[in-house]
Formats: C-alpha cells, structure tokens, sequence
C-alpha cells in the first residue's frame, strides 16, 4: 500500500510498523535551502521522504539516505525506486556513530536531519521497537547528530533539521560547539497564537555568528482550514 | 521634565543625552517572573526604568541597579525617589566587570538586564558617548554579562534579559557556559506575520536543560492598533 504524499508528487510505501510520515519531514524538506545543493546527506532517513523529496523538486541533487534500522532503509530503497529516483537517491544502511566508515569528511553541500526529538526515559512511550529508535535517543543522541553533521557536511555548506522547541536551547550550544553555526531559525506553529510544536533551524559549517529568525510558519488559520503556505507547500 | 509611563505609573526624567526610555524595558519588567523575588539587581540600569517598575509592581521587592555611567546613575537615583522609591531602589555606580567589588555572590534572587545589543563596529552608529555605550558592546560584552548574571544570581535563581533574535544563538551557549540553563523564551513581533524584533529570554541558574517558548508577544493587530497584551502590560 501506498500513500500519495500530493497529486503528482511522490508515492510512498506505508508501513505502520516503521516510523509514521509527518509532517515535520515535510517541512523540512521545504526549509532546508538547497539552492546550490549538489550533493545532500539526509541522516537517519527513515522510509526516505526527504531525500526523495529534494531529490524530486531539485533535479541537480543526488541524494545519500543513511538508515541504521534496516526495516526502514529497505523501505526507503523501495520508495526511490518506486519514484523512479533509484540513480539519484541512494540509501546506506548504516550508523551515523560511525559517520567516517560511511562517507568522506565534508562530502555533501547539504546535510539534513530529522533525528529523535527526546532523550531517553522521557517523551511518550513507544511500544514498538523502530519507532522507540526513531523518537528517542536511543542510538544516537543529539550530539552524535550535530558530530556527524560536522564531519559530512563540506565547510560553508549546510545542515538543515527539525527538531522540538523545548531543545533548542541545547541544540544551538552543541551545533556550536561542532562548527556549525545556527543562521536561519523558523518555529512551526499550529496556530498564529499559540507556542510553537516544532523548530527548523538551518546552521553552516565554519559560519559566523548571527541568526536570522524568520517569520513563523502557521499551520491552520483560525477558522481551522490550513494556511496558504501550507497549501502551497502540500501543492493544494 | 518628566515621562509618565502610563496613568497612575511611575514618573521617569526625560533626558536626550540619556539613552531613550524603549518598550524594551517594559516587556522585560513584564516578563521577568518576580513572583518569589526579594532581591533583585538591574544590571546596567541606565535610567532605573526596570528596577523602578519590578519595585513600583511587587511592594516585597528590594532592588540595586547598577550602572557604569555617572550621569545615568544620578538620573536613576532621582527617578527613585521621584517615586518614592529610594527605600527600595539603591543605585549603584559601578562596572559590572568587577562584579565581585560590588555585592556578594548568589545574593540575588531575580537579576534583569537590558545589555547593548551589538557588537562594537556593527549596529547603528551611535553618536553620543552615553548612547553608544548603552547600545554597542563597548564597556561590557554579552559574556561580561552573562558572567556577571551568574555570580550574582542565587543558585536557582532567575536571570532574565531583553535581546536581539539575531544573537538568540549566542546568548544560549553563552548562558550555558556560564550555568545559567535557558528555560523560558518568548519572541516579540511588531506585527503577527513578521520575524520577530526582540527576544525575552529568563535562565535559571543550575537548571536542567528544557526550554519553554511561550507564544509570541505581539505589539499591534494588522489595523495598525495596540494588541489587547500590549494595553494590559501599559495598562491602557
């Protein structure tokens, strides 16, 4: 079975037992600027969806997905095939933790991410084991990602995630402290007044300091109907 | 000449030479949680604005501002006592840099501060002395203050600031680094749909890592008119 993420976008396998498509893969994907992106890394790409998704709006890109689970990286070979996306996207099993067995330093022009959001022992329950590995820091924390971001991502280029605000605090020091420094932040909110349920934060390796905020992004309007950037960004 | 801030507020003297009295230090005053604050301390109080309106709002808080420049130290003291204030606002002359010839460390419960926001040779060129060391970094730095911020407050003690979003990166890890743990966030936007202008930020110091970003403060509806917030906080 397949799920249709937009008329004439891409299809994608759905499985229930490994991590759900979000929105928040979406989102970043729509974020991340790769306007001179060659070569992208998406790490810990999960059944695919933003490598596919760069790799479908932006024909220049060739794609590298690393999955540690391999349920999951099976998937997301599958879903590039099945997109016809099998030359450009190229999924690697593989442990982000071992990011120099894997791949060259500074071999991508974007690198992005949508990780675990909780430490371990907090967030909700996950009873299944892929998706306790894909929602909590259990094999890899949010330093090993911002480590391995350093080391992939090539100097002056990117790295793009999503992650949750009550860690973004964290995630600015230890992007930092690996060399990347956070220069474009966006907070996701439901609506206009409320706090907002997601950060994208783009960071470049080797950048100097400051920190453009952008304006938010809104998901529904207050009569509940989505926002026409979202709408634009589903191809609505 | 006087300011009125709002009807039946405090009284502030009017200077040009001074730095100008912004919304800035009214948010902060706002925004700061002073619910269990006994002692408070501004730091680089110019005018008194913050320790006057902690004090004038909260009849339990004692508080020291302390300020580098003679003639907004003497300015600050008459705003004190213009309010009757001058048992339980004390204005200190004195570098932030030596904090530690100042007051005793941890010994306060609440410590607040409207620091310069930019970098020397950056920002708007500011032409009286007064002004551009109240904007630019020239006299103390955003680790100055930081430094300062966690001698002086207690351990589990607040330290709120007002800030530039495009140093929000910074002022994390410089919080961090100096065990003051970031836990509450609130972005000020001039208008709903635009990048926000100001940041309120409040560490604790030796708190565990997690920030809560609240929902945006924002200062004028799309007509053009003061948002329902921004009239409590003026009291309008």
């Amino acid at each position: 079975m397949t799920d249709l993420l937009w008329q004439n976008g891409p299809r994608l396998i759905h499985s229930e037992d490994v991590f759900m498509l979000g929105t928040d893969a979406v989102l970043l994907s729509h974020f991340a600027d790769n306007t001179n992106a060659r070569r992208v890394c998406d790490m810990g790409c999960g059944s695919g969806i933003i490598a596919i998704l760069l790799a479908w709006n932006n024909q220049k890109i060739t794609a590298d997905g690393i999955e540690i689970q391999e349920k999951s990286a099976e998937i997301a070979a599958k879903n590039a095939e099945l997109n016809g996306l099998s030359d450009r996207v190229n999924i690697i099993r593989g442990d982000i933790r071992n990011c120099k067995a894997i791949g060259g330093a500074g071999s991508y022009d974007l690198v992005v991410s949508n990780p675990p959001y909780f430490p371990v022992k907090s967030g909700k329950h996950a009873e299944v084991e892929n998706t306790a590995i894909a929602r909590q820091e259990i094999q890899c924390t949010l330093d090993d990602i911002c480590a391995a971001a350093s080391f992939f991502t090539r100097w002056g280029g990117k790295f793009a995630m999503v992650h949750k605000p009550e860690r973004l605090s964290e995630i600015c020091c230890c992007l930092s402290s690996h060399g990347l420094e956070p220069k474009r932040l966006r907070f996701v909110h439901s609506r206009q007044n409320l706090a907002p349920s997601l950060i994208l934060i783009e960071s470049r390796r080797g950048g100097n300091p400051g920190l453009t905020i952008e304006k938010p992004l809104v998901i529904y309007n207050e009569d509940g109907s989505e926002t026409e950037e979202i709408r634009a960004i589903y191809h609505r």
